[in-house]
């Protein structure tokens, strides 16, 4: 009995030509990541739940797709927790696996499982498939990839400039042509929420703050009314938005600004010292922009954050990241400070893509079809293919003697760039006919002059 | 709170190290399944449950990973079904998507979903992990790498060749020192059913010769009988287990035993062939090896059958494959044959280590480690460490000014290859002390002195 195939809502097969371009971008973070002397790790695709549930709020709970026991374990089904709608407790009765949600919590994992293996400070990357259920939307899925980096078991600036300096390297070799990667410092936020008297309420301004793009200023500024901010507050925090100049004229407001908060100097300092590193490696492409708006809605970050914004297309942040603090806590490593960012893989495929920016090679050509004129033909095919492949050539031998109108159909498909002929008079005067795809033009030449140009 | 961390049983994680050394092997065989032709593909690691299960038997059924629906769905949950302990109905109460089991069901539904498309014959690779929620033991995972090639729509024995040609280019390039390919054909062992007289009993003979290498001739035998072969057949069977000889005499001694069986004439006419094909493209170090016991488990190959040993280990097959006839038959697309080969990534990893035969440079060595000794000679290493990544090297700067026997530590665990140093004095004297951690030497240097050799 046959079914009409159909694939799950929400994920995606990627074609030959979509491997490439997206190996392309993995390969290209690979080659930087490496540089800079991180090294990759890979986590299990599924963790116990107790390693991942409670870890991302509710809604991330929510998202978390558990794995379903196997066997007699499902005898343990609790039906009491499904009749009172419990389903929470009705799926943990059922499941005692999930799948990945994010990279990070399984690093966490890893580093206080490994501890003693590892030398710190630790820089891992990590490229590997999540998944969130979600509802299926348009260039939202349930399955997508994500690349990290993280360094932990350090709070040294220099790591700070890395990610910066990561983001500019990765972004420029893909060849984006301008892209902006936005600075900010947990402790200026929190400086902010302190000069402006407001100090309890952080989580309600740096919330509201972070939608300054969605909401404009107006929209920030009822948010945080809403909120239950008071107005003399929102009146203090109201030229924030506004703030313009360079970096350093914005550091300078911000200093005067700050001037009463210890925290808030402490990490306009930060700061100050990240352009004094950078100064001394100027980026490639990247534009670097102190925004004291920059909050991200994570709540974890307590030094650097940091965004990046593709410019000339409509796409988003592209990347982003911060300085975390106590990360392993969760799993009874304390003390450990660190730093990472993540690339969304997916957008920068949808820019590279709208921007026209993947390179020819990263294309599904073929060097070099063999037609098939008969099985003697094809015999001399079958040796001159394995000199070729010896000489690091790809090709493919047609695998019958079809009309050649199919045979050439089959060698455009396939993009091949040369096609080789061994008919019956070449075969006999060890000649072989050479064809470009490209210009059309075709050659006879004896196999030995062909192979001599390799 | 914090928890102790655990990893699921049958999973795993993967130090930099080992990602380093798994790479290689991917990497290699990328190459290789590029140089022929092929390209990869990838699909979702869950499908729909539809497109899984009833395609691996009873016991496949009982292996596949089941996501547990989200939210609501889950009051649609099946409790009769739990009550009368129907577990397979209760769990499909509660389940509509699985993980991948193997790459070749997801690959049938991908040709067909993608038929129009595709250019055929389609070869394509995929090396992507699968699950399995089999009991954890040693050697025996959860969650682990197949590697897969096919070719789709095309009965050309050129496809066995390249299977063969791939498996010998992949190990040999992985430095293999001797390892065997067993072919043989479906059509050989109908044909063996034939003429033995026992043409309804070609599975139980199957699947008893399968066993030759575990069970032993009289073990075979037994479970022959046990399976209700008669003692006739039997008889007539014995010979073929002792038979001996190269290649060429075995294939003459099974067409005189096969010579009233068409189909077993067939067979043998096929694999002559390849040996033919084999002439013109000697292999670079596997041994092609006709074995007439040579079955596999799988029900579904029709003509050739490939496995492949490594020798000098003990590790039973490291890769197999053949082809099979309507595989996509399975989603309604009939009439397309396909050929194919899967390499066993993890024991090829055991073989490798075993043997240690992995490449030093699969090892996860720094070229340089900047030492530190205050925050004006890290600017320095700052300036230093992007023009030496600007040159395509892998450096790193050690983050805080520690102890000197702290951060040569972090040298020697980070295995970094040469330690670099600037000073109070290499700092005023444009200087940079290098020291090799191969031989210990140390020397001074002027820094456009060092910087002139890349």
């Amino acid at each position: 009995m046959s079914q009409k195939p159909r694939i799950s809502k929400g994920t995606r097969d990627f074609s030959p030509k979509e491997v490439r371009k997206r190996e392309y971008i993995f390969s290209t973070m690979k080659s930087v990541f490496t540089k800079f002397g991180f090294q990759a790790i890979e986590t299990p695709s599924f963790e116990l739940s107790s390693t991942l549930l409670g870890k991302y709020g509710e809604e991330g709970d929510r998202l978390i797709f558990k794995i379903l026991n196997s066997g007699d374990k499902l005898l343990k089904a609790d039906v009491d927790s499904l009749n009172s709608k419990d389903l929470g407790k009705f799926s943990s009765s059922l499941s005692e696996k999930a799948l990945r949600y994010d990279l990070t919590v399984p690093f966490a994992r890893y580093v206080v499982q490994h501890q003693n293996e590892l030398s710190f400070p630790f820089k891992r990357y990590q490229i590997q498939p999540v998944w969130r259920a979600d509802r299926p939307q348009h260039g939202r899925y349930q399955e997508f990839y994500q690349c990290d980096i993280d360094v932990v078991g350090s709070n040294s600036l220099l790591y700070e400039l890395e990610c910066i300096q990561i983001f500019d390297e990765v972004l420029s070799t893909l060849n984006l042509p301008a892209f902006t990667i936005k600075v900010n410092n947990r402790k200026i936020l929190n400086g902010i929420a302190e000069v402006s008297g407001e100090k309890d309420r952080l989580v309600d301004i740096v919330t509201a703050i972070d939608k300054l793009d969605k909401l404009g200023e107006e929209g920030v500024l009822e948010e945080l009314s809403k909120r239950g901010v008071s107005q003399q507050c929102i009146d203090m925090l109201r030229p924030l938005f506004a703030l313009s100049g360079d970096n350093e004229g914005r550091l300078q407001k911000m200093s005067a600004f700050l001037s009463a908060s210890e925290v808030g100097m402490e990490g306009l300092k930060e700061l100050s010292f990240l352009f004094t590193l950078l100064n001394k490696a100027p980026l490639k492409k990247g534009k670097v922009e102190f925004d004291v708006c920059l909050a991200r809605g994570l709540n974890y970050y307590t030094g650097a954050i940091f965004e990046v914004l593709a410019e000339n297309v409509n796409m988003g942040s592209i990347g982003g990241g911060g300085r975390y603090d106590d990360l392993t806590a969760l799993f009874g490593l304390k003390g450990v400070s660190g730093v990472g960012i993540s690339f969304g893989a997916d957008r920068i495929y949808d820019v590279l893509h709208e921007l026209k920016l993947f390179p020819e090679h990263s294309d599904d050509s073929l060097s070099f079809l063999f037609l098939n004129f008969g099985e003697n033909e094809m015999l001399k095919c079958v040796e001159l293919a394995d000199t070729l492949r010896s000489q690091g050539l790809d090709c493919e031998i047609y695998p019958t003697a079809a009309k050649i109108q199919k045979q050439m159909k089959y060698a455009n498909d396939r993009n091949a760039n040369t096609v080789l002929m061994i008919g019956t008079d070449e075969l006999s005067n060890n000649e072989i006919s050479v064809k470009s795809m490209d210009t059309g033009e075709q050659v006879k030449i004896s196999i030995a002059d062909f192979l001599n140009q390799f």
